[in-house]
């Protein structure tokens, strides 16, 4: 029988994650504990390859990320969570910009024999899917539920944000609450529904309107809201991008932020802090999330989370009523 | 003798530039020129694969992108026109965000045989330039004046657009102008000093400031000037970026864009539209330079013109004296 991870870890007398960090180059153990460890994979003969699938089809030392037409600044922080990362474990990272291509880019992936596959925010279809499973390189979602369960993802708990995010706004005093949402019936909105239910605040069909996440549907869709619902005094926008067309309309019309509505965003991208007033926002923590991917792909046995935590970032566009 | 696409073009009584064109399935010729001159290929055998340096050496029909680390919008806009002409040419498209990893990167892209390479505003050290040239795949530099006269590179002429914003704030009345500078002696530089020349304006040193391009930098920048040179009127920012962040300064230190001091910004990404008030802007025509850098690797016989011509985009930052 061959010597696995366990048998080192068991007889240096450390935990199984420090062999993996050990093997991986990853940091977190002393000096002492690295010279032990590799006298005792020398002794027992152990062959570090085998400990990951990641690294089992290790060939080209090359990951490829698949990103599909999302926001530019939600995809970026995540991809330089994941440069980074890779650069710490010794991998290149090749970008593909899908659109509706993910199919011709899987395929190019495979071609160029990439050892593991990150798809940020990426809804694949029945197809797709099938293609993904029939290979055998570990591909994981980030910023985005699998629709399919054997695909692994990092995410945070988007119904839980949006709950808080609305139960932030009620706490501040505020009952009226419009919610620029982007896909119906998502978690976000389910979180929205939840919070207000909780509170016992009723909700009318005309405090939700639909965007499509980026920065030109927050201006349509507020313009909608302010006509449907104009008794509302803050607004719960689930993408920065939307808040910040939110925030560009109620500019034009000379309504001011927050004295008149208070806004509050989703992702705490860069926008969020450029925002004029700065956006108070939910923040994902895409870079760890992108940091994460790697480790997932090559060393899965590290990560035990793949949820992440969210947290409301204050900045000036929330006041109390 | 081999058949050559002017043979063709002769025979075919059509432009070079025509049969070009149909070989590359580009747009610009009606269905029957197209028959004709496929008929004239046809009867004098001639071989399309001979009539580009890109695609003689087509192999894996894709193209590698090397982007540094600007600014992430920039690039998303010029990687959006990468895309899309490389689509309708049936390339495939792998970017690579290099920070200071250059070297490796290229090495990388070597190795995925990829059929053509496109820098976004990267500066050549000597060592990659020459690795660059002793490798036989075409490469092109986008939004940046090559140093080395070798590499092909598609660009505005930024001497001039940077004359034409001054001069447009000086044929406004302004006199006092600021600039937020992002690399001494550039030609961005250049353009500002010749205009406030040429409208008799002196220059004293503490009318120029330097950030990184980046949203911070211009925060930080404004802090200065302010403190420098409070009989500004008007401030010049080489990036849009640099223009966010000085509008934030700003509305932190509640001073009215453009009422108290008026911001013309570069580059036209979708930060000037977001701003708040929306920024006039040197627009570039980054999703064209992108397109055309695709065609520059493929079709280099089709590309006349490498300057793009400039613009400015005239928003709420600027107002008369």
């Amino acid at each position: 029988m061959s010597v696995t991870i366990k048998d080192v870890a068991k007889k240096a007398n450390v935990s199984y994650s420090t062999v993996s960090r050990i093997l991986n180059n990853l940091p977190g153990y002393s000096e002492e504990t690295k010279l032990k460890v590799e006298k005792v994979i020398e002794e027992l003969g152990y062959q570090p390859n085998a400990i990951a699938r990641g690294l089992i089809k290790q060939k080209t030392k090359t990951l490829g990320v698949l990103v599909p037409g999302v926001s530019d600044l939600f995809v970026s922080e995540i991809l330089d969570g994941i440069e980074e990362q890779a650069r710490i474990m010794g991998y290149n990272v090749m970008i593909c910009k899908t659109k509706n291509r993910t199919k011709d880019y899987l395929q190019t992936l495979y071609e160029n024999r990439v050892d593991g596959i990150i798809m940020v925010s990426v809804m694949l279809n029945e197809e797709t899917y099938k293609e993904i499973v029939s290979k055998e390189i570990p591909v994981v979602n980030v910023a985005a539920k699998s629709n399919y369960s054997e695909i692994p993802f990092i995410n945070i708990d988007e119904f839980k944000a949006s709950y808080e995010a609305v139960t932030y706004l009620i706490d501040k005093g505020h009952q009226n609450i419009g919610m620029v949402s982007g896909t119906k019936g998502d978690n976000r909105e389910k979180g929205y529904k939840l919070a207000m239910k909780n509170a016992n605040l009723e909700i009318f069909e005309n405090m939700i309107v639909y965007g499509d996440y980026h920065f030109e549907s927050g201006i349509s869709s507020m313009k909608k809201l302010l006509m449907y619902f104009p008794e509302m005094t803050a607004v719960f926008c689930v993408s920065d991008e939307m808040a910040a067309g939110v925030l560009s309309y109620l500019y034009q019309q000379k309504i001011r932020v927050p004295e008149n509505i208070s806004i509050i965003g989703f992702d705490n991208t860069s926008t969020a802090k450029k925002a004029i007033p700065p956006l108070t926002t939910v923040a994902q923590p895409l870079y760890a999330m992108g940091q994460s991917a790697v480790q997932l792909l090559v060393t899965p046995e590290l990560i035990n989370n793949k949820t992440f935590p969210h947290l409301i970032v204050e900045r000036e566009t929330v006041r109390k009523l």
